[in-house]
C-alpha cells in the first residue's frame, strides 16, 4: 500500500482525494492550513483518510511532510507552487501538482535529476490533459502547422451582467486578462495581450462561445515544435470585451490611487464589488469545455485533428466540473507514478505523459470512466 | 440700454455672455467666482463687458447683484440652482436660467408670482427647447398620443473604450444614469430606471445611435396632457450596456466601501480613473442632436411630426455644441423676456414660451441664424 499525501484542501484537492480514497489501495492524508476545509474534505471521502492541519507555506514543514510519504500530490494555491516544488525535490519523493505555479517549473528540472526524482508539474486539465492531447495529435502527423487549445469554465445558467463564475481563485481569472500572452505565429515566439484575437466558435453542448487569447501555453511554446501555437479561453460572448474594457480603464491596476483622503488599488476595489457576483452559489451549476486543434499534414494530405472534451457540475457529490477535469488528469498520472510509468527523473511537463501513446490512453480512459466526455474528430480541412 | 448680469462664466455661461456681447445693445456684467474663468469670458467676446468675482453660492451675495440689474441669467452649476431662483425672486429682477436644478423650480412659483416676476427656468437645448416643440407639436394636434424626446451630445470621434466625453460636468452625467426616470404610460405617471428602454434609432448625419431613458422631462410630465411621455439620451450603441454593468456592479454607488485599510465610495474612484477618458481634449469636437417626436391625429388622420436638431463644435470661436445648443435658447428667450414677451409672472416652465407660435418662432429663428439646424418633418405613420 502507498503512502500518499495530498497537499491542498481546497476543491481540486476535495476531488482528487474522493477519488484516490475511491480506489480503496492507498493510505491517503489531507494536508491543509484551513481545519474547516480539512472536515469538508472528510465528509466528502468514502473510506479512509487521514488529515493533517499545518502551513505548507513553511518550507520545512512541507519537507517534513514530503518524507514522510511515497508520494506527493500538490493542489496548493499558484503562489505556494514553487516552495511545494522545492520541498519534493528536498525530500526526494515523487510528486504531481496541479498548482499552475507563476514561476518557471522548469529551473527545477536540474535540481529534481540530481534528486533522482519524478515531478510531474501544470498536471490539470490545462494546462495539463491539454499539453498531452495536442503532443498526441502532433505525433500523429508527419507535420504539424497550428495547434490551437480552446479551453474555459463557465457557470451553467448566463446572468446578467458578467455571465461568468469563478472556477477558482478569481484574482487569478483576472491575472489571466492582464498577463501577456506568450505564443508562437509563424515560427516565432511572440507577446500579445491577453483578451486579444477573439473570434466565436460553436461548441456541442453550449452553443457559441468566445475565444480569446490567455497566457497558459508554459512549457509548450518551447517544448512543441510547431509554427503557429495558440491558447485561447473560452466565455459566454461579450466577456472579453466587458474585461478589456474595466482593464483600459484601469480597475485591474495594482499601483494604489489617491482618491479624495486615501489611496487604494483599484483591483481591491474590483474584488470587493464584482467578485461576489464571480461567485458560485451552493449547489449552482458549472461548464468545462476544451478543444484542442491540431491542423497539418499526414501522407501528403491536409488534415486537421481536434480533441473535444465537455464536463458538468456533478450534482451526486456537490463536484464542480472545474475541480473533476482538474483532478482527475492530476490522480491518473499519480497513479502512473506510482507504477513507475512516467519517464524521469526531472520536472516533467504534462506533454510528455502522451510520448507514449498507451500511457495517454490510460489517462483517457480514467478520465472517460469518471463521466468526462472526450472525443476526438479528425477531418480534412479541404472540405 | 439694458443692465443685464450674466452668473456663471463655465462653457455656457461664455457663450451666453458672447453671443449677447454680438447684439451690441446691453450693458453686459459677468460674475463668477473664479478669476480664470472670467478671464476667459472676456477673451471670448467681442464688445463691452464688465466681470465680476463673486461667491454666488452666497445667497446674500447673489441677491444684491440680482438687484442692481435688469435681468439676471442664470449659467450656475445645478446645485447653485435653487439658492440663485431664490436670489432673483427676493431682489425682484426677471430671469433665465439653464442649470437644471435637481429640485423643483415650481416650488417657488407662487413666491414669484407675489413678487411679481417672471423667472424662466431649464431654458437649455433639454430640457427646454425640447419643451417648446413638444409644445408646439402638440398643439398642432387635434390629440396627442405620444411625446417622445430624444436628445444627446457625444464626441464626433468615436473612440474606444466608452466612446463618449462629457460635456458638462461628469458627475452629473453619471446622475443621469443612477436617477429614476418619471414618465407617463398609457396616461399614467410611471417611475422607471435610467438606462431601460433601449432602443436604436438612425441619426442624419450621424449613423445609428442608441437611445434610452434618462430623467429629463421635469414639469413637461405634469403640464402636457399627453398618454405617453418619455425623454430618452442619446449616445454611440453600446454605451447603455456598459454603463447598466458598472452600475450593476456598483462602481455609481455614494456608500463607502471597505477596501483593506481604507473605506472608499466606489463612485470616486470611477471618477479618479474613467473621468479623465471622459474630457474633451482641447479643440475635439462634439455633437449635439435632438429628435423630439409627437404623434397623434389631426381631422381623424394619423400624424407623425418630428423635429430634428443637429450641432456641431464651432472651430472658429472654439466653441461646443452642448454650450452652443444650451446657450441660444437662454438668450433667445432671454430677449424676449426684455420686449415683454414671455406670460408671467411666475416660475415658467420652457414649454410655455410654445404657447404662443409666433414667440417659438423667434426662439427658431435666433438658433438657426446661430448655426444650430432645426427642422420639421410631418408623415402619416399609417404610410
Amino acid at each position: 500500500m502507498a503512502e500518499i499525501v495530498i497537499w491542498g484542501a481546497g476543491r481540486v484537492g476535495r476531488g482528487i482525494a474522493a477519488d484516490l480514497c475511491r480506489d480503496g489501495q492507498h493510505e491517503l492524508t489531507v494536508v491543509d492550513a484551513s481545519e474547516t476545509a480539512l472536515e469538508q474534505v472528510r465528509d466528502r471521502c468514502e473510506g479512509e483518510l487521514r488529515t493533517r492541519c499545518a502551513d505548507l507555506s513553511d518550507p520545512a514543514a512541507a519537507r517534513a511532510s514530503a518524507a514522510e510519504h511515497d508520494l506527493v500530490i500538490g493542489a496548493l494555491a499558484s503562489r505556494l507552487g514553487m516552495t511545494a516544488l522545492r520541498a519534493v525535490i528536498d525530500a526526494g519523493r515523487p510528486y504531481c501538482d496541479i498548482s499552475f505555479m507563476e514561476e518557471d517549473p522548469l529551473e527545477l528540472d536540474r535540481a529534481a535529476r540530481e534528486a533522482g526524482i519524478t515531478a510531474v508539474v501544470d498536471c490539470g486539465v490545462a494546462p495539463g490533459l491539454s499539453h498531452m492531447l495536442a503532443q498526441r495529435s502532433v505525433d500523429d502527423l508527419d507535420r504539424a502547422d497550428r495547434v490551437t487549445i480552446y479551453v474555459g469554465g463557465v457557470p451553467r445558467e448566463r446572468r446578467w451582467p458578467f455571465e461568468y463564475k469563478a472556477g477558482f481563485a478569481p484574482r487569478d481569472v483576472v491575472a489571466e486578462y492582464t498577463r501577456p500572452v506568450h505564443l508562437r505565429e509563424h515560427g516565432r515566439e511572440t507577446v500579445r495581450p491577453a483578451l486579444a484575437s477573439r473570434e466565436l466558435i460553436d461548441v456541442e453542448g453550449i452553443g457559441t462561445m468566445e475565444a480569446f487569447l490567455t497566457d497558459g501555453l508554459r512549457t509548450l511554446v518551447r517544448s512543441l515544435e510547431v509554427p503557429n501555437l495558440a491558447e485561447k479561453t473560452l466565455r459566454y460572448p461579450g466577456h472579453a470585451e466587458l474585461m478589456a474594457v474595466f482593464r483600459e480603464a484601469g480597475f485591474f491596476d495594482e499601483q494604489p490611487r489617491r482618491v479624495g483622503e486615501v489611496s487604494v488599488r483599484p483591483i481591491d476595489l474590483f474584488s470587493e464589488l464584482v467578485f461576489p457576483l464571480w461567485s458560485y452559489r451552493p449547489g449552482e451549476a458549472d461548464l468545462t469545455v476544451m478543444k484542442v486543434a491540431v491542423e497539418g499534414e499526414r501522407r501528403g494530405a491536409a488534415v486537421r485533428d481536434e480533441w473535444h472534451l465537455y464536463d458538468a457540475y456533478d450534482p451526486h457529490t456537490d463536484t464542480t466540473s472545474m475541480a473533476r477535469s482538474t483532478a482527475y488528469p492530476c490522480t491518473a498520472v499519480a497513479r502512473l507514478l506510482l507504477d513507475e510509468q512516467v519517464p524521469g527523473p526531472g520536472v516533467i511537463p504534462p506533454e510528455r505523459i502522451a510520448e507514449n501513446p498507451a500511457r495517454l490512453e490510460r489517462v483517457l480512459t480514467s478520465l472517460r470512466e469518471r463521466g468526462v466526455r472526450i472525443g476526438r474528430r479528425e477531418t480534412n480541412p479541404a472540405e
